[in-house]
Parts: C-alpha cells; structure tokens; sequence
C-alpha cells in the first residue's frame, strides 16, 4: 500500500486517497491470479458509452509466462525498463475504435478505457499492490509483436505489483520516487456554475 | 449506496463494485458543499500524462444556483431530461486538448479525463451518493451557453445525488433501472499474454 496518500482538503475514500504511481517494486513478490483477476474484474465494471465496454486489456505475469512479458517488455523505453524490469505484472490498456452494436466509431473508446484503467489502479491500492501506467513505449512495436488489429487504439501499459523501498533505485527515478506530491490547486480546473470560475 | 453491486468471480473493493449508473434520483435531498469538495478532490489526484492534469469540470448545484443549472439542463437531450430533472447536481466533464507544460496536442486527454471522472463517481459512491455519466447532451449548446474555449473538448455530462426509489421512474427508463446489471464475459475482453486469449 502506497505511504503517500493525496493530501485533501476534505476526507475522501481511502483507496483513492491511497493511490500513487510509485516506481520501486518487488521482484521477488508474485502477484496471485485471484489479484490479477481482481484487478480486471474492477475494470470490467467501469461504465462505459451504450454499455460497449470498448476496453482490451491484455495481461503478461512474469511468473507464469516470463518469454511474453520479456517481448511486451522489451517495447518499452529505456527510462522506463530501468524501473519495470522489477514489476511482475505489465498490462496493455487498449480500446475498439468501433462501437461492438453497430460498428461505427466510438468517441469515448479512450475516455471510457480511461475508467476502467483507473479502476484497476485503484484495485491493486485496494489489494495492497502498487499500478503505474506509462505512455513510453514503441505501440507500433507492440502491435506487432502482438498481432494487435488496427482497429484496436493502443493506449497505456501499465505495471502492478508490490511496492519495494524507494532505496532499491536510483538517481532521477529515486528522486522523483521520494519527492512530494502535488496537483494544481483545485479551483485552477474545477468551476463553479461558469467557465473558469473557481469553485473554491 | 447502490443496491446493484457487481457480481463478481473474485471479491473487488466495495466501493467499486458498488459503483452503480442508476437514474431515480432524490430531488428533495441536496448535495452538500463538502460533498460537493470530495467529488472534485476525488477527481484531482487522478493519475495523468506528465502529470498534466488535463481535466476541466464545471458543477451545477441546482440548490445554489438554480438558473445556471437550468442553463446546463436545457442542453440535455429530452429522454435525460426525463430523469436528470431530480438531480441537484449536473457536472461537466472536459478536457483540455493540449499540454500545459508545451501547449502541443495531448493524446492522452481524453483517456486521463475519463480516469478522473471515474475516481468522481467512485467518491459519489463513497459518499452515498450516486453519480450517471451521459453522452446525450448538445455539446456546441452548452459551449456557447457558458463560452467554453475552443481548446477544451467537451466530453461528458454527469448527473449525481441521492438514489430514489426506482418506482419514482416511468416507462422504459423504469424499466431500465430494475434491470440486472450486466457484462461481457471476463475473457472476451481481458486477454493473458497474447492478443485474443481469455485470462479466463
């Protein structure tokens, strides 16, 4: 469980509160399959645009099939396999373009793939794990290694497992892993009743 | 608090499996202000792209300012009339197009806009509240009722408040809320190391 919660202004749930994209994980603590299952349960619940559910997760657990989670690895930058190459679990969040009733485009297919990834963080804070999803990676390299169908909008990849001491990195990545936290105050993106008026 | 959970194969946190998009709503019982505060504080310490933070919310508090939220409900589509009319509050979802920190194009701004809007309707959840996200809304309406910039991507509409008693609902929409909840099948859309492969 992440030791930086969010601070707040008023109390708000505990797991959300609790949520924090860390860097330093723990090579050598599996994730179980009733965790994973967990994780992807919580997301396959997220609402979504007609109820499509446009989101395609694909999971590679180090543990169970170390070969595919070494290709999906391999695509990522090189910043971040300094700090993955601990993380036991990765996972693609990708969405159908498509609506799945009518096969027209579908404007929500990243925003609703959006709630659902959120779910999913926010499940492994509620199962003591530890999720941070990056955007450095090759997708077109991913795509192929994969066999991904154009139609399918690569979004994230995301890493889970259980959080290590902040001690195990190092230089820029240990910086930032110990460093406050911080957001934009609240009335600079949230308005009241008009456009740009802050709601505190 | 939703009387639909999720069902589902492995216990999930209970806020997000309580998470639930009814539509009859309790017009008598007001959102308070500090309620109001940990949907947005919720919102806030979602995780984004370069940590940019690309949301852009407006609340409508009918109890605090009854004809700005008449304005933003006017731009709802009839059949959301029907039933958002018992919601107090009315919030918009946004997102800016492009970075802060660059001002070039952020692909990632509708995706990290659904993650907060998902963390805001899990807070409801907490809170006891329920929240309804809509895509049936006039968009270019509400852009010119409250001058929203055109950099800002208008993305959806959220109606939150008290459940009601679903008997309070008509026709198809009553219909709808005494419905089992449902879901694709887990491995029809989460896949266990290669693209198309059922994790379950």
């Amino acid at each position: 469980m992440s030791k930086k919660p969010a601070v707040t202004s008023v109390p708000i749930d505990s797991t959300i509160a609790g949520r924090w994209s860390g860097r330093a994980y723990d090579a050598s603590k599996p994730v179980t399959r009733e965790q994973t299952i967990a994780l992807l349960e919580a997301a396959r619940w997220a609402p979504s645009c007609y109820g499509d559910q446009p989101w395609r997760f694909i999971v590679w657990d180090k543990n169970k099939d170390a070969a595919a989670w070494q290709k999906a690895f391999d695509t990522l930058v090189e910043f971040n396999q300094g700090w993955v190459k601990n993380s036991p679990l990765l996972i693609l969040v990708a969405a159908d373009t498509k609506f799945h009733h009518n096969g027209k485009p579908n404007p929500f297919a990243a925003y609703d793939a959006g709630a659902a990834a959120e779910n999913l963080c926010l499940q492994a804070t509620a199962s003591g794990l530890m999720a941070h999803q990056m955007a450095g990676f090759d997708a077109g390299k991913l795509r192929d290694a994969f066999a991904i169908p154009e139609q399918i909008e690569i979004i994230a990849m995301v890493a889970v497992g259980y959080a290590a001491d902040p001690a195990t990195l190092e230089g820029e990545v240990k910086e930032g892993e110990l460093a406050a936290r911080s957001r934009r105050e609240l009335g600079e993106l949230f308005f009241d009743s008009a456009w740009g008026k802050p709601i505190v």
